[in-house]
């Protein structure tokens, strides 16, 4: 399959503007073929107005009906082969490994929505029948369900190429819940994101899906995404990047006439506590561990431990050893693109520079620049200037983390009491340390959307009960998940009807439960027709 | 009980400020006892640090201890007594059957969510046990729940004294959800705020809550609920009222160092469509209904019928004279203070000064202005003028409507097409109606949070399946209720535990299901333990 690096507005391919550009291999510094070019956007406003049409049509497909279009991107994008594998390797810096993993869970993704639909409990079905004899006034008959929002506006994340772009979670839980979806595809992997827009428009046809349920564009300026967010029909926005970019999106989608809900997962620095039971148990494990964990993947996970908080004791003092030995023997890796090495260094340097702050150890391995190479490195510091520099919380992207060395429990609770909200918290102990260090878990909870006990941040299984998203600025709002089946909850609404004949409802609200999904009946969960 | 007027901080009573007002009796114009002092900034700040300290304790209480605690909230409130009853009939205008009736709805509601709380499925526990032996990577064990959010900020709504003022639904619900709150009080009843703020307040000592688990301020000035808001401690606000008061709350939350949810409750017109079939069997039950929904409580309900939409034929005029005449017989009432009247006849002069407006037909009962006194009134315009005139799709809160006269079953979509996000959405018809009007019935889905087939949207059950919530300007984010047991949601947020041992997980996400509640084990609704 030829590259085109056009737009995907619905069925047709679409190049009118002027701007190109050209995607670049970071472990060679080469630009790869062909030129894209940047949406229009009278180009953009096509494919709203074409995922607006399509959303009348698509909204009454049955879910069976989006659940075989779903297992068909699946096996669409399966199809692409070696072709989109090696095209995902050449545009990321990313091995072969993890790309082929990556696209395993990019499909399970896809069949996991269609498995949810195929379900049909996702609808959170309540049902109240009518009281007509209830004082003082009788109660009517009412019944409630999700329904899909409306065209949705996708951004690609570029550190999950596939996993997090074109057909990832947003898209899979947002055509799941029967929004159509038009995709602002990340610059940093165009190639990447035109196979798998093109295996989308594929899976739509050979569905009988309308034309317009997809489209996808293109673009290096800020303005694709501006007029995606700012166009009257776009219902949502998902989002995953920078704490930057998402507070632009948002701001820009409050100042519609008609605001619209942006979920943006954006910003967490994942601290990991490692209380004293666990430390006297395994230190030297958690600290290879530790590495392990900043340094996957270039430390270019949303999930990253960008924080470690022990006491400061003997035991603390040979977990650090241990520590800036595995940091010494990590390797060093091509992260994404120039621009995120380019912020992973400054980071770093600007940490360093920071009163209280230590450098405490780099990689010995060789960064080469032309390979886009970043080095792990370990910096320290103390509870009290932790506490004192609210700077030491921002997220630095890339394979390095922070020891935050506390002189007593109390100092550690303080650390955590001064968080803002991140993704994850993570806590190694045991039980005993646990009962002991319960008031710090306390706090934990009210910081994060996920609280890991004895393992590491990073590994966002894909499931029912991962909750992906924190307080902010960790995500926009900590009620919503971009992972995992909740996450079709962000596309979806509640619509009651109340008093209408069983003919004009929705199967899934009808006495009978057709579908034999779980609802909420007279205030009890069943499978029971009414 | 002497009112004294001043501000509820947790269980002190105080009264620093300089700025102090009297409510007024809308029914006779003459202010009310005693003088109510504004809080100052430093009160509020108080009443917030002592709702985060409150949170911390608060969130360990078990659920069934909540229960008793909005459980006595209720009995305390019919403590009150006839002099709540009376208070609130003077503070509003309303009549002692209405409030006496409102207050039986607010003591159901706490009792309600008492019921959620014993029962204790709503924190939606979901999870999936561990697979150590999956592959490529073992999957972790992974249990999650709502928990609370934090301290809520409350504002009680001017048109429901009770049921959605101090201990109204939005604070019961969040009450529920494990948060401490602090009410801006009604300037327009800030003595019914009052007695009930001091009920709650005794039921929270009653019940062993921690002081500041509740607090009350008032004030007339904007700058009290913008404190409110702006507080670093406030983690969500509970809003109903116009969209102006809505909207300023809203960018004042997003313009905080950490955004917070604003739950803001604002406009709507509920439009009614009265359909060919429906009209041919009862035109005339219908007028008479409709006059009745639009005058009930003098038109000062959200959920207030603002438009109806006919086919402009035969049985249409025959309508119209029914109306007409219904109109004209409907009686005038005491409105709930001297703002909302001035405010509903400058709304309702300015639609009938719009070019194709008539002003149809004036009730010929007497208005008295130094009784606050509003008159029902009727206006018309064609479907063609309503799609034009954006202006008329504008909420006018008091007892009028306007009657969209379409030529053509097109016309009629066309007019549904183009509405914003409201509330509610009525259809008056036949099954067949429902049938031919399928189309008409897909556009108002896409617009609203109830549709209610023949019957009126004022009445707003209070029960799981009802969703009070639409598309903006309706609210602010359709996906949440502020009416009936979903609205706790809107007060909590997922947290999820990773691999964390039986003996620290919270009795809902415990293998044996102690509560014996519903949860989504392994992708099954289930009550059995794992």
């Amino acid at each position: 399959m030829e590259l085109h690096g056009q737009n995907l507005i619905g069925n047709d391919v679409s190049a009118d503007g002027q701007d190109t550009f050209h995607a670049r291999n970071p472990a060679t510094g080469d630009p790869l073929h062909p030129a894209v070019t940047d949406a229009t956007n009278a180009e953009i406003n096509r494919a709203l107005e074409k995922a607006e049409d399509a959303f009348r049509i698509y909204r009454q497909k049955t879910p069976d009906e989006i659940a075989a279009f779903l297992e068909r991107i699946g096996d669409e994008i399966v199809a692409l082969g070696d072709a989109l594998i090696e095209r995902a390797c050449s545009e990321t810096g990313l091995p072969t490994a993890r790309i082929t993993g990556e696209r395993g869970r990019t499909v399970g993704q896809l069949k996991l929505f269609a498995g949810v639909l195929h379900d049909g409990s996702w609808v959170e079905a309540r049902i109240d029948t009518a009281l007509p004899d209830r004082e003082p006034v009788p109660k009517p008959d009412l019944r409630c369900m999700l329904i899909p929002r409306g065209p949705v506006a996708v951004f690609g994340a570029s550190n999950f190429p596939l996993a997090f772009s074109v057909a990832g979670g947003d898209t899979a839980s947002a055509l799941a819940a029967g929004c159509t979806v038009v995709v602002k595809a990340h610059p940093a992997h165009p190639g990447t994101s035109e196979l798998v827009g093109r295996a989308i428009i594929e899976a739509a046809n050979a569905c009988d899906m309308p034309p317009g349920v997809f489209s996808m564009v293109q673009g290096t300026s800020n303005r694709v995404g501006e007029q995606l967010v700012k166009h009257t029909f776009t219902q949502a926005v998902g989002f995953t990047g920078s704490l930057g970019g998402g507070l632009a999106l948002f701001r820009l989608a409050m100042s519609r006439p008609e605001p619209i809900p942006v979920y943006a997962e954006m910003s967490s620095v994942n601290p990991v506590f490692i209380l004293p039971g666990a430390m006297a148990e395994r230190g030297e494990a958690i600290a290879e561990g530790l590495t392990g964990s900043v340094t996957l993947g270039v430390g270019q996970f949303c999930t990253k431990p960008g924080l470690a908080i022990i006491i400061d004791d003997d035991q603390g003092n040979a977990f650090m050893d241990k520590l800036r030995a595995s940091f010494q023997a990590a390797p060093t890796g091509t992260m994404l693109h120039a621009g995120i090495l380019s912020a992973y260094n400054k980071g770093v340097e600007k940490l360093a520079t920071i009163e209280g702050v230590e450098l405490s150890t780099l990689s010995e391995a060789e960064a080469a620049a032309i390979k886009t190479q970043a080095r792990p490195c370990l910096l320290t510091t103390s509870g009290q200037t932790f506490i004192e520099e609210p700077e030491l919380e921002n997220e630095v992207f890339g394979p390095s983390t922070l020891v935050v060395q506390c002189d007593s429990p109390e100092n550690m609770e303080a650390v955590a009491d001064n968080f803002e909200g991140h993704l994850t918290a993570t806590v190694h102990g045991t039980e005993e340390d646990l009962e002991t260090y319960r008031g710090l878990v306390r706090l934990l909870e009210r910081k994060v959307g996920r609280l890991i006990f004895n393992g590491f941040p990073t590994g966002v299984d894909v499931c029912a009960s991962m909750h992906h998203g924190g307080p902010y600025p960790a995500t926009l709002d900590g009620h919503f998940t971009s992972v995992g089946t909740a996450a079709i909850r962000r596309f979806a609404r509640p619509l009651a009807y109340q008093g209408f004949p069983q003919s004009a409802l929705p199967a899934e609200l009808r006495d009978e439960n057709p579908r034999g999904i779980f609802r909420l009946v007279n205030s009890k969960f069943t499978q029971d027709p009414v």
